[in-house]
């Protein structure tokens, strides 16, 4: 049976004690109601007036929550939550070398990828994530769990100097990329970007092609950039030039640049970056496990940075909680910049919402709660004791309210998230496929202790 | 009915997927069972042994769960939930003259004290927490809420030099405090503690009396310590003393001593505070939100000083959740040493448990489970798509578990969360007396606005 256009959809008229735009309204908005029709946002209104206006609406009562757009995570791994506390509290060399290239150098195919995405999926959805922008081997399985189960994605084509089960080198990286594009392109809730691991481990030519595929397809590029110390002395002494400085001579220090951690910058670096219009992912949660060092969030965000927020891979943090990792960004922010009024509750809010969007390319169809874009959701229930009292919505948002109260998300209009329980994914399989996988890791660590 | 004796009760055997007692052994014990007699732990042992040893005892099911010590919250003013999100991302200064001060002045009351610490009960059992180290006005209120509720308290004798409703001068909190001590004296679950505010708020006078009860009453002393550069600069006007040099003069640098935040250490000062036996009490989700500076963790640990875990008071973090701070605490203590080895998952969890007790003075008797100690115990549900695979669960519960998990507490061998729900809190009418006061501060706000 052919689906009937969006305009035709019947209207589901989500009533919610409490309705929070992120745009173009900057509060949060009581006793309001989200119309979806078909995969879109048709109408937000007070409560009453949306039911006088669709008095044949199906209605999903949300009396006792507050209804946000979807959270945006702009910077995981997501097959990586299969090696969720595989190797913790080490240094980040120790840490690569010892443990997470020996494991994914025997592990990782695209059966790996299935079962870590669909892990990742569950437990995004969950916690109120609509959207992921990712970055890992195997990208096209990653985009069939995602098609799967109804959540969105964009895809980081990978590019890296180094032979993976997933390509041989550089040129089947790319090869392998540019087919996924084409045999994507267009589906819904489906798109890509380039996705350049870092400047350590890209050569020059390879940052050329990078440029020019960019440029060609309209794809942004995705790249870890100034993670740490260790990357910004060694492109120094390779190069002669800070990694910034790369990227600037060839032609990819731009408005389609998303860079990520961010931790080593200078006060020239951040005009700079504000001036090609650059956004930047920070991962709060991340930099300081591995003790990367701090993104200066305030500055950039002073100097008109799109700063949106990441939680990195779970190997590395160890979950996929966009609302904790708000909470740390704001909580972070103020303790760099030595300023309590740094990064407040609503700049978070923006960080994992609409300046997600932007990050991404999105910034038309998702990130917000207007007319026309798409209905990506996440509702939060508000009633626990630590919700109470309710002086300030969006403040209780971000620095009490937490993931498990996430009850319903909905993508694309589709209700992924119903009253707690997930719609498209099998979630005893997902936890039985990943013990099977720890299993297997277990003897293999077993093994290499030998 | 008179109680029968401890050793007379029945046996109740918890039976966990993995029980995690902190002390002796510091790591986890797969199928293993917790029975528990009377208010006691009264044993520790693989399920199929304990089975065998008691097989008329009681069951309780915990076979997808992780079994831990009770958390403990080394420093809080429970009864500021009520002001949670009342202010924030304000300097310091101007969200205590011009918003917690005045709506303090106010509002707080016996009243305010009751439904204030009745709401931080229910936030801290259902998060896994089982006994706090309290500093506010009318501390007898929250004792009286805390025997109500089961809840194990260290009540702090609040002491500053200044005029409230609880008391008119540094006498009258004095000698109210000491009422207090003598009327609850020996009462099972509640300890107390000299509670000075601060070095800036009592007079060098009031630090001698302090010394004298501390020593005369076996008393610890629970204290904020330098807190802010601003504190330390102060003092040094006035007193041409460091803070810390301040409370040595007074004979308060002692074992005896719990000092909380502790973000302006010289290397001096951290061998002093080892040499002396202090505690610290790291508040990092506080001193982040305040803007107040970095406390030293790595370094104070590795001094060998005993370092304990607080929320401060639910205005200033926004939560009571010590799963949370465990985890700001050992991801932020790597940041700050810049080690990813600083603070591991281990350390952490010692944070918020024996550490607790050790700072509390309570270390004989809760802390870890141990044969003989009080059955202060939390579980927590090891289902859900976070958790999972289950490389390393020691790690899993710091890095990834989130304190919705929690779903049984017991204190002193008294079941006060049962599979999610409280036992002894309506929480509906702590729910609804929240609200109640934030209408009643809306409106003085409102008022105060014109």
């Amino acid at each position: 049976m052919p689906k009937p256009a969006a305009g035709t959809d019947r209207i589901t008229l989500l009533d919610a004690a409490h309705v929070v735009p992120v745009r173009p309204v900057r509060g949060s908005l009581p006793n309001h109601s989200v119309a979806i029709q078909g995969d879109r946002i048709a109408g937000l209104m007070p409560t009453r007036e949306a039911s006088q206006r669709w008095p044949d609406a199906r209605h999903v009562d949300l009396t006792h929550h507050a209804l946000l757009p979807g959270f945006i995570n702009a910077h995981t791994h997501s097959p990586m939550t299969l090696l969720r506390g595989y190797a913790d509290d080490m240094a980040l060399d120790t840490w690569l070398r010892e443990h997470i290239w020996p494991v994914e150098a025997r592990f990782v195919d695209s059966g790996f990828v299935e079962d870590g995405t669909r892990l990742a999926v569950a437990e995004m959805l969950r916690s109120g994530t609509t959207c992921f922008n990712d970055m890992y081997f195997f990208p096209g399985s990653t985009v069939e769990v995602c098609r799967e189960a109804g959540m969105r994605i964009n895809a980081g084509l990978t590019i890296i100097e180094m032979k993976s089960s997933w390509a041989a080198d550089v040129e089947a990286y790319i090869e392998k990329g540019l087919r996924l594009l084409e045999q994507w392109q267009g589906q819904p809730g489906v798109n890509f970007a380039l996705a350049p691991h870092s400047p350590y481990t890209v050569s020059d030519g390879t940052l050329e092609r990078i440029e020019q595929l960019s440029a060609r397809h309209g794809l942004r590029v995705h790249m870890h950039l100034l993670e740490t110390e260790w990357e910004l002395k060694q492109s120094l002494q390779q190069h002669e030039q800070t990694p910034l400085e790369r990227l600037k001579r060839h032609g990819l220090l731009n408005q389609r640049l998303t860079a990520v951690h961010m931790t080593q910058l200078t006060a020239d670096d951040i005009e700079d970056v504000a001036e090609a219009g650059a956004s930047v992912v920070h991962c709060p949660q991340s930099n300081l496990k591995l003790a990367s060092g701090f993104c200066p969030v305030a500055e950039l965000s002073d100097a008109g940075v799109n700063v949106a927020l990441g939680t990195d891979g779970a190997a590395a943090n160890n979950d996929l909680d966009m609302l904790g990792e708000a909470q740390t960004a704001a909580l972070l922010a103020k303790g760099v910049a030595v300023d309590a009024k740094a990064v407040n509750a609503f700049q978070a809010l923006e960080m994992m919402t609409v300046n997600g969007a932007q990050a991404l390319g999105l910034e038309e169809i998702i990130g917000s709660i207007e007319v026309g874009k798409q209905a990506d959701l996440c509702a939060l229930d508000l009633d626990a004791p630590r919700m109470h009292p309710l002086h300030h919505v969006i403040s209780q948002l971000v620095y009490a309210a937490a993931s498990a109260q996430v009850t319903d998300v909905w993508v694309a209009g589709r209700r992924l998230l119903k009253s707690g329980a997930l719609t498209t994914i099998d979630e005893a399989a997902v936890i039985h496929s990943a013990a099977h996988w720890r299993d297997r890791m277990a003897r293999f660590g077993a093994a290499a202790d030998h």
